[in-house]
């Protein structure tokens, strides 16, 4: 596919497209501020979207159990009415300029000319953990070896090894031993980690037959042909192994995460989150702003509640970088006005 | 009615139940906190199903558009796994004690022990300004006079008269003027104060004739027998005084709030808000937190999105409070299990 750079001229970059973007998108709006949207993925709603579509979200405030995708399709749909532009599938890499005149490239030369750039880019550049086993690209491509369910249903009937000790192998786990045929729950060490109650349901369901506990084992190799999997071999701290007849397997060894570029732009951080002001959700730089799990600060949980209010707060400070001139009248939630005017 | 006076023993009493108080509760019991809501109004929800059940809030994350009801509705299925107790219909009056042992009592003498506060009183104990006018109390008993619309659908057919120039009344006419016979718009100065698009929704109504604009003009008296409303006198500054032929009355002339008892427990206040710690929330007085409109702190914004995030961070510093033997796992919202066990 050939790609003509584009050039972009607004108020504020946003630099990440999951949940905490989006809703600081709404809020840019809200003050009447353009922006545009930028990701890495080629599809808006960040890890929500990307790594558990259809997992329940349980503490999205006044949505007692909302799975990612939908979460994110609300949250498109409250920005719907301000088509605001997006800059998907590549990842902005370049900065230059200061507050009200910066400039950012993507990796493909997209150019973005921005008073303000609000900076929320989640865990970064994220990915799975991958183990280090033989042959792993061709049933990765085939879909023999998946690190995120997208599709519950695609695991109807199979045979399947999730492998892993925390919430996410857990709950997989569960979810799908209600339809897959087999599920085999691999771990290295001899006890899970998770909450109390997920850790009761998986005992039932072993007891019951549903899961079959595989401890302490460590993934150690796939047998198959042309990326059909037939089994997944294991292997014990003796040495003993095992093979499993398996047609699917889902390794649940967290993400790896990465600043990426942001890390070069001279912010200050702490670790792979950026620093901010509480108060505004300013950087160490004038004029960029993180919010959502990127930023950190006494008292920061990575809950996306929290996320939600740390882009209320950024938009109205970008107000000030974009628009020093103009103040800003105070709005209560109850006397917004409806959004989507001109 | 007679009331044999209660008592209570929890981790954390709140003292509020409006949106940010049932959401704190919620947040409270995700971390395994008892607690009991706590409101001198008869049922919870604060302003949001007291003053505006029917108007709809377009900030709440992931709600494009959701009235207060609906919100407060949504919140409480939220919290309904738990069975949060509740003590309303009475203020909280006193307290003594100190951090892991308060003792709080209600003006009706029941009493809460607790090892935590978290005050929720938005704008304290609310109340409409109401107009000086001779022989209010009758009709508003009998509902000629009215302060907030709690059925729109009771307007139908009516001859009404809204008093104010801000955004209840502008709202409240625009909406009742799609059902009302008659809406008069009273307003003692010349010019509105609303949004922008409000603003050119009331002009398009006042020029198709769907709402008389009488300004400026202050309310002066009312006209009628036994409750029943005829006419609503206005009066301009130069005396000349104008009679409205009306059914109903409505003064959108703002809240008058007040702390109440609150301010007088020694806590570090600024005007009516309560001053703390935006890390933890936690008020000059260890133990006891404020979260939502009557808190203060760099960067505090009334929205009720940031009352969420404040309730969050809230429950966890109280949990500290509670069991400060207890050390609290971090959790990200996507790996926070179901809600609703024991």
């Amino acid at each position: 596919m050939t790609h003509a750079a584009s050039t972009h001229t607004t108020d504020v970059a946003i630099i990440g497209a999951g949940p905490t973007a989006l809703f600081a998108a709404f809020e840019c709006r809200m003050l009447r501020l353009d922006c545009i949207l930028t990701d890495v993925l080629d599809s808006v709603g960040g890890q929500c979207a990307a790594l558990y579509p259809e997992k329940p979200i349980y503490d999205i405030p006044a949505h007692p159990s909302i799975t990612g995708g939908d979460l994110i399709a609300a949250l498109e749909e409250q920005i719907a009415p301000f088509n605001v532009p997006r800059l998907l599938g590549s990842r902005v890499s370049h900065l230059e300029g200061e507050a009200g005149a910066f400039t950012l490239k993507n990796e493909r030369g997209d150019t973005i000319h921005a008073k303000a750039i609000i900076i929320a880019a989640g865990a970064g550049a994220f990915g799975p953990n991958r183990p280090p086993l033989e042959g792993l690209d061709a049933y990765e491509r085939s879909g023999a070896v998946q690190y995120y369910v997208k599709k519950r249903a695609d695991f109807t009937g199979k045979r399947i090894v999730v492998a892993g000790g925390g919430d996410s192998a857990l709950d997989w786990a569960l979810s799908l031993s209600d339809l897959a045929e087999k599920v085999y729950l691999v771990h290295r060490r001899d006890r899970f980690r998770g909450a109390p109650e997920t850790l009761a349901q998986i005992e039932a369901k072993i007891t019951a037959g549903a899961i079959e506990k595989v401890v302490p084992y460590q993934l150690h190799g796939l047998k198959g042909e042309n990326g059909q999997l037939t089994h997944v071999d294991l292997i014990a701290m003796d040495e003993t192994v095992r093979s499993l007849e398996a047609d699917v397997l889902l390794p649940f060894y967290g993400l790896s995460t990465d600043l990426g570029p942001v890390a070069s732009w001279g912010l200050e951080t702490q670790r792979s989150t950026i620093a901010v002001n509480p108060a505004t959700m300013q950087t160490s730089l004038e004029g960029i702003f993180a919010i959502g799990d990127v930023a950190q600060y006494p008292g920061k949980m990575k809950l996306i509640l929290q996320g939600f209010s740390e882009g209320a707060v950024a938009a109205h400070a970008a107000h000030h970088v974009a628009h020093p001139d103009k103040a800003l009248r105070f709005e209560h939630s109850t006397s917004r006005g409806q959004p989507g005017t001109p």
